[in-house]
């Protein structure tokens, strides 16, 4: 074991994020994260995918980037342009395609390419804790539009612009996620879509569009991509491979106009992503995708109805929640007494996990009894036990379930 | 395809690099980069051993971290505490281990971990263009310490530290490459070794020693690791399979002491590097590391015996190189008549790519007529192809070879 004498305080810089704390294993009851169904992970096919495209190519291992350049495996570019277009409706090709180390590396590429301490963007109320957090390490602010069950409201989108334009502040982007909101599940109509494209090109403010669950919707139906909506060049659009496939790939896309694409690619200084992922993501797509995916929706569904009848059946009327339209998440509001950072440590004593509410929302009041849950890892059981965990955490420190 | 008429430049914060080009191939002759020998890749191993492991253990892909936590895959984690105690005489666990996306990642962790803007660090003068290109960005400045055929000269290095001290400066680390140097491949002798560290001791400065090439040596042998020989917990280390098994992958380690790996480990946002990598790499590396980076090493020696021949045969004594003692490249002096950053663009034209010397050191005229030429990635052919290209643009633009 090393020897811890060192002092290293005295050299770290100001403004570092307080030091993690040692991984002592996940809980048993973890309704946090993105994880997904492993029951539901295709692993036959990326078993043989791994195999054909090793066989084939593997060789090509010995070259950084694949002899594919700095955007990522061509193959997997050319999927995803023909997958985009069929699904999002957007016109891209694999030269307007970044692979990256999943959409986080997407979001800190885009993050970093565009934003400086003091800067101001817009991103909706309730929002994905990790975007969230990149903001305010960065030193900008996160200003919160409202929600309702079309998504971002753009009323409350235009009086924003409005104001920021009377102060002089030009927003660096509109921060969305469109298509199954990230933690609302919300679905933002195509009327809705143009509306704010119109108030981005009105006011001169690029969006930045996060579509990283839009492929597990119930129904599989979905409206076109922001990005397939506008014709001005002015979306920057990124996706994942974690929802649809498997999180611990670390597969994610971005897909960028040239002209700030170009100063992306000059800050992704790791030499490459990950190419065997890449590769076996390639092969198994072009072959499984579109009969994977309406699998995988069918078990997220099924989860999801588990988890609302174990809420309805152990909290009653005092959970709170929309039907989600897709996704791997839900979105519960407790009885106002609740608070739901001080269920968190209590909860995590009781063995479950969950994500609470102000942490992934920069409106603090309005997510205090809320809590996002999600419900693809477990298994049905773990899922209605987890829950009754939770139940009695929380009647005992708030009185709630009654 | 996206158009292009919104104007982002007006949005970009100040101090981007300029924008990238767009990739239009590899050059026939490439002497850049890190890229490893194809016919020395392990194929059929790393196939078999994407086959067990994901038979057996490939449902965790479903999950963040693959229930091994932040830090990655507890067994490749494992198979490196015992590979670094047996080959570099380091007393570490898996749990002073740190997987990263390349060492490269490792890089940016150390840098942001540990450094702000106008603080200095100690390098080697000739110097990994990527160590060098980071320190720059970040607003560091890198004070170059000479070497000689023992690697970083420790009485430069005293005299740069009391120099430092005299002006109230504290380096935030001594940064070295002490074996297989990168670009002089030279390898730090034992005593020197000590010197250093006791250097680094006296002054209260740690050492981050990038260990990346050390398992090339021809003899296979090769003094501890800076690691190893200090028992203050001031050492922080790098390594990478990108060298040995695919530098593709982008898998690489770090070890450090807990108090500053808690902080890398906060700032480390990734949501965890590549699985499939990781997993196969464990795999793999358990039952073969040691049988095939003996096989891989004389595969190496061969190519660079063509290079050396090569170069001897079109260059005749304007090429002046020492006989490296392990790695990838060679360090090449030409005549001084020769701009090495004016011969990079009229070998490229013909085909031939080189890693101008200026590019990698900070002692720009020191380096001037140096190149830093890559091997592994060549046939022999075109080794013996690309050396004569070379001398023949260097033959007209400069005169030499006469």
């Amino acid at each position: 074991m090393t020897t811890t004498s060192f002092d290293f305080t005295p050299l770290l810089p100001a403004g570092l994020p307080p030091a993690a704390a040692r991984w002592t294993g996940r809980p048993k009851y973890d309704f946090t994260g993105g994880n997904n169904d492993p029951d539901a992970l295709p692993l036959d096919g990326l078993i043989a995918a791994a195999d054909a495209v090793l066989r084939r190519e593997g060789r090509t291992l010995a070259t950084y980037g694949l002899n594919s350049g700095p955007q990522g495996y061509r193959a997997l570019r050319e999927f995803l342009a023909a997958k985009l277009g069929r699904d999002a409706g957007m016109r891209c090709s694999a030269d307007d395609i970044l692979i990256t180390s999943g959409s986080l590396q997407g979001l800190d590429l885009v993050n970093h390419t565009l934003l400086a301490r003091g800067d101001t963007v817009l991103i909706e109320e309730d929002c994905y804790q990790g975007s969230i957090n990149r903001l305010l390490r960065l030193g900008v602010t996160p200003l919160g539009i409202p929600l309702d069950r079309g998504g971002m409201r753009v009323d409350a989108l235009e009086a924003a612009l409005a104001a920021l334009q009377a102060k002089g502040v030009r927003p660096k982007y509109i921060y969305t996620i469109p298509t199954v909101q990230n933690p609302t599940a919300t679905v933002m109509p195509l009327e809705r879509r143009k509306a704010l494209l119109q108030l981005a090109a009105d006011y001169g403010v690029p969006v930045f569009e996060d579509d990283c669950y839009a492929d597990l919707t119930w129904s599989g139906e979905r409206p076109p991509a922001l990005h397939a909506l506008s014709d001005r060049g002015n979306v920057i659009y990124i996706g994942s491979f974690s929802k649809t496939i498997a999180p611990a790939l670390r597969v994610g896309y971005l897909v960028a106009p040239w002209p700030v694409m170009s100063r992306m690619l000059a800050i992704k200084t790791d030499a490459g992503s990950g190419a065997l992922e890449q590769m076996v993501l390639a092969e198994y797509c072009a072959a499984h995708f579109t009969k994977h995916v309406p699998l995988l929706r069918k078990a997220l569904r099924a989860k999801l109805v588990t988890l609302m009848e174990s809420l309805k059946e152990q909290f009653g009327a005092a959970a709170e929640f929309d039907d989600p339209q897709g996704g791997i998440f839900l979105w519960v509001k407790l009885p106002d007494g609740v608070d739901a950072l001080k269920l968190f440590p209590l909860a995590q004593a009781a063995g479950v996990a969950i994500n609470p509410g102000p942490e992934w929302s920069v409106n603090k009041a309005h997510a205090q009894s809320r809590l996002r849950l999600c419900f693809a890892n477990l298994s049905h059981e773990e899922i209605s036990q987890g829950v009754a965990k939770l139940a009695e955490v929380c009647r005992k420190a708030f009185g709630v379930p009654a």
